[in-house]
């Protein structure tokens, strides 16, 4: 994929690659300078197929990677531990990469540049269970929060949450494969308007939630708290 | 806090906390049926104190504990599994209680009857960070929907998430203790409106987050999919 660009786009795709691997640091810049600071080892990356993939993730996965040859879209790969200095954290890890493989959220995103999207193909694993066969609202919240937060950070830089309305149509049964798909809508000065739907993977029939949210741009040189 | 109860009130308190702790179970009509028919032995309650349990959220508990004395509130008790039958998803557990102790969702619930209240007591863990050093909104957005979806399920019965909409004020600080305060704001047929707001622990001055959803009633007899 990267073959096709040039050297200065190289550069930049790298960051944004970057940057979504760190994204949560990304949000926070004192942080996110620590975390950058302290990374020595390039940590694995989890945004890959393991044998947990089901044949769908992995049929969608390769089609997105097909999309990825032109370079019109590109996988952002994804770790699952920020370098946070402080002691009493030193087991802290990003939510949605705390569990084994096939377990939790099983994930992978795309994003398309011009088109301002993030894709992210999403297999829900047994411990992310609300409903008995069904997953947790806030497991599909989690992963929607998580897809237009990339989709947002792209173009917007160190971004945070500020509303996330979402709803919830039909339930999503455990261990299937779904489509997040989100735009970045608008940009008002900070505000970044951004929208979502979560659809049944490969044939996209069902539609199981609709999602809109709001992300706020950060001053790089303030604090969180 | 049962003594002062009468034996009618008492038996109907134990069915309320049995259904919130096979709360997603009771969600779903067929496999809530399943859930009660097989369940043999008595689960071990989560939302109990364990060594994890930082000293603000023991105080709170001690607190509102102290307030289930006269009857007024009740504390709900909370499973990890629901046993599903199917084979396939014999791994399966509840979202919110698939971590060791204190690495992701310790939370306890309490219940007012007369006011149509849960209070939820929550510290996130370690597992469950966004940006580094804060928990991540997904985090935040499931512990809202399962406080709200208590708050409607008791009065309600077989409910279902239909909207949730989040107002991010603050982010949170890993580990830290923050109480979600939700109520039913009104019933309208079928659906259900309540809102919530989660703010720090103890002197509850910072507020983190408002929320409101909407859940609705579901049919016992139908199938969710």
């Amino acid at each position: 994929m990267m073959r096709s660009c040039t050297a200065a786009l190289r550069t930049l795709r790298v960051l944004r690659c970057r940057l979504e691997g760190a994204f949560p640091a990304a949000r926070h810049p004192v942080l996110a300078r620590r975390w950058f600071s302290t990374e020595k080892v390039i940590p694995k990356d989890q945004a890959l197929p393991n044998p947990s993939w089901s044949k769908d993730l992995r049929l969608l996965f390769d089609q997105f990677m097909k999309k990825c040859e032109d370079g019109s879209w590109e996988r952002l790969p994804s770790y699952k531990n920020s370098k946070l200095v402080k002691e009493q954290l030193s087991q802290a890890q990003l939510f949605t990469r705390g569990y084994e493989d096939g377990l939790g959220f099983e994930y992978v995103m795309f994003y398309n540049d011009d088109e301002k999207r993030t894709v992210c193909l999403f297999q829900g694993g047994p411990y992310l269970q609300g409903v008995p066969g069904f997953l947790h609202g806030g497991a599909i919240a989690t992963m929607i929060d998580a897809t237009v937060g990339v989709c947002a950070a792209i173009p917007g830089g160190i971004v945070m949450t500020a509303n996330l309305n979402i709803n919830f149509k039909r339930p999503i049964p455990l261990c299937s494969v779904v489509v997040i798909n989100s735009q970045l809508d608008k940009i008002e000065g900070r505000k970044l308007f951004l929208s979502c739907d979560v659809r049944s993977g490969v044939d996209e029939k069902i539609l199981y939630s609709e999602a809109t949210s709001l992300f706020i741009k950060l001053d790089p040189e303030k604090s969180l708290t």
